[in-house]
């Protein structure tokens, strides 16, 4: 008996963005309302796809030296003071835990937004010498803003991440460490999640509490809104001097270390969704896929063709695919539209007739081509099909990018450009932030980043036409 | 020029083993102090123990089909109150979350101690039919209990762990599964860690709050106490009943599910600590071992020597061990102090007279013996050792058990050989909760277990003399 239910459509793009995103979001499995507003639950799948991610992102952090560790996760109000910038940025959307079971506390602890003043106190314990550094260390765990808003992986008030906190003797090589943690970000954005990036710096204004300079990767989503999708920051002894961590270098002088911090967190996930997503659902990179190749029985009754379908799964994954076999009652109607809506980048169906020919029928999740392919050949033809798919993910993100990326000489014109077409809009600017807020103020608009590619676009600031300093990205963003 | 570093010896643990525990912890860079009481800070080589027992954990556990999520830290107060017993067992020392921001919160928040209700309310959403069973998910997360005392990996405030949460349709599968979870831990204990374990019962007493059944695995560690190493409990259908989980069944009856929950922390790291570690420092289990081989080039200054180290270090990294050369400046006997301390299972010495030789010397650290062995068997030869460090340490701790535990006809008896020799006593037992009672005022030990391989050591209870229905284990533990 074939199940009754029904894939249920969900709301088009086009129509709204913003219910076609949260459906995926739910249809597909990936999370749920918690009741706790602004909390929610990364449900398996979801949780796959963040697995997969940190496995392969956990191996080009350790290549560069870093290693994991696993910190408190309260932090004292009076240690979350002790540097002023970072205490203003963040404790306005702490949580604070003020009681121990039926004792009221001392002091207050607040849930860690960030960790950068856990990883300070213990690096005062453990930095003695010059021998002593570089410290480069990680953490995978989960962090609390207590924000207004909410919106599934975009902005949770608990959301998970990974933050990597580091210290060196000089400046060169903390700043060095900054732009290596960018690139590691930038490139598995772009080779293994199939988002292209701008990579570049935050302006005085965007960049993180306490930090000398923040580096960000900014990539376009299918409604033209930009998504910071990963931050680098270089501190200088900012900390070490609010912390008074000091080394004795090689001349035998006490000195203060430099120090960095990096992080990635879920919501490369909402932007996986709104990179690659469409009106049938989810899309997914291969390389982070849960699923990887889907294999339907047509005709499932028919003899034969479950153990066919069984044979195929099991060519597959002994090839190394993660791959699944629906052998389900349901239709296969259903099937296919489930599996579409959960983004399996590839599906293989073998029915009766195929089984006679001695080959199966493989459809890309990205543009449903089919293609008929040797049994024999299974496993090679599906490698082949999943690279095409990332690289055809890459391309159409890419082209979206290009295509929704303006120049602007004024901010009227970068105003009309983002009222119109929506994207990126660049200009040149003259690094004051006043002209930045104009920018906010009066055409919606952030700043995103000054990428590392500088353009010259003109000689005078599009806004208030004093000498230009920087070519800008402007954008609205998530 | 030779560092001039000396490695501090460690307090002898027959002298002090608390204290003794406690420099290893410390010494061996596992773990560190943070500045809240009972809060620890997981060291790099600490953290890389438990993302080795995550690893070939995790693969266990999905074997027998459970998928990995992520649920909310915090749980409103008025959820954890849904189900009596839970709610009395941790309330007292629960975290309170009191204030977003500066907003005080309508309803307090506890930062989750476990996560029953959490999961309870989400399968509520999810479970609607037979065919949605059964459910079973895991998570890797932390959890805080607000504890008086603390000490490192055996009781944090707040600590890393696994917890299991599974849904079935009868009683009979949730069953099965509290069992097949119980035996997962135990042979990971066993197979991987080395700690041979006593599977058993707990008493009513002594069971989680808010089951009706919890299994446990009991290990004995050196110094004879007695350590919880990982449990299982069956909770019938009372959460459902409290939080109205119920299904429609396939005779189309709604009824309610059947759960079970499991779950091992960080706690393992210090069974390992204190099962195989010795006067030298820690000593790990191969599986786990984060360095399983250290390369050590002897007169490193010599011509060929630094080279020949990094060729087997390769070989045996080749070969799929987890090796590191230790390349530094240190003296010989300063490294070699040191990996004894953090345990590495097999250290290899190569210096110029084994270049000669075509040989190297591997000692492996928990008997100190030697063995010359071909450069070209190295890495062979290291995996041999490994195997067999395994096994020595699985026997000499099997050796421990086995000889320090004692049959009891008499609660005087009991205490007589606890207060001799430490230990577990097992005696026979009327199951009335009063003479445990009478065993943990008078003698000073808890009930460990009542084994499943039950003995028959007589007919009436040791403590009250009336009918005897369980042999059980009893002891002084962490």
């Amino acid at each position: 008996m074939a199940k009754e239910m029904k894939v249920e459509r969900i709301t088009d793009m086009e129509k709204d963005f913003a219910q076609w995103y949260t459906d995926v979001c739910t249809k597909a499995e990936l999370i749920d309302y918690s009741s706790i507003k602004g909390m929610f639950i990364y449900r398996p799948y979801g949780y796959a796809i963040w697995e997969n991610i940190q496995r392969l992102m956990d191996i080009e952090f350790k290549k560069t030296g870093a290693e994991n560790v696993y910190m408190p996760m309260l932090i004292p109000e009076s240690l979350l003071q002790k540097e002023k910038d970072h205490v203003e940025g963040f404790a306005p959307e702490c949580a604070w835990v003020t009681m121990g079971g039926s004792d009221k506390l001392e002091e207050r602890y607040c849930i860690r937004p960030t960790s950068e003043t856990l990883f300070c106190e213990h690096y005062k314990n453990i930095i003695q010498s010059h021998r002593d550094l570089p410290k480069m260390y990680n953490q995978w765990c989960s962090v609390l803003r207590w924000e207004k808003t909410s919106r599934p992986f975009l902005r949770h008030r608990e959301f998970l991440w990974q933050e990597g906190h580091t210290m060196h003797a000089t400046a060169e090589e903390a700043m060095e460490e900054t732009q290596r943690m960018l690139n590691v970000y930038a490139d598995f954005c772009e080779d293994v999640l199939a988002m292209p990036v701008t990579r570049g710096q935050k302006t005085e204004k965007e960049k993180f509490n306490g930090a000398e300079a923040t580096y960000t990767i900014e990539c376009m989503m299918h409604d033209r809104k930009a998504l910071q999708a990963g931050t680098s920051h270089y501190f200088g002894d900012g900390f070490a001097r609010a912390f008074d961590i000091t080394f004795t270098d090689s001349n035998n002088q006490r000195v203060y270390p430099h120090q960095t911090s990096w992080g990635v967190s879920t919501r490369l996930i909402g932007g996986i969704i709104m990179t690659h997503g469409d009106n049938n659902g989810l899309v997914l990179p291969p390389k982070i896929a849960p699923i990887q190749v889907i294999v339907v029985p047509v005709a499932a009754h028919k003899p034969g063709v479950t153990e066919a379908a069984a044979q195929l799964r099991d060519a597959l994954a002994e090839a190394g695919l993660r791959v699944k076999l629906d052998d389900s009652d349901n239709s296969l109607g259903w099937k296919c539209a489930q599996w579409e809506m959960k983004g399996v980048p590839l599906r293989v169906e073998i029915g009766p007739r195929d089984i006679e020919n001695g080959q199966c029928c493989m459809v890309r999740r990205d543009n449903r081509e089919k293609s008929f392919v040797a049994v024999a050949d299974a496993a090679e033809s599906a490698k082949a099909l999943l690279e095409q798919v990332h690289k055809s993910l890459y391309e159409r993100a890419l082209k979206n990018r290009e295509e929704n990326t303006y120049v602007a000489h004024s901010l009227e014109e970068a105003k009309a450009l983002q009222d119109e077409h929506g994207g990126f809009i660049k200009t040149m600017w003259c690094e004051d932030p006043e002209c930045e807020k104009r920018m906010k103020d009066e055409a919606g608009m952030s700043s995103r980043c000054m990428p590392f590619a500088q353009e010259h676009l003109g000689d005078v600031c599009a806004i208030c036409g004093k000498p230009a300093r920087k070519m800008i990205y402007w954008g609205v963003a998530y």
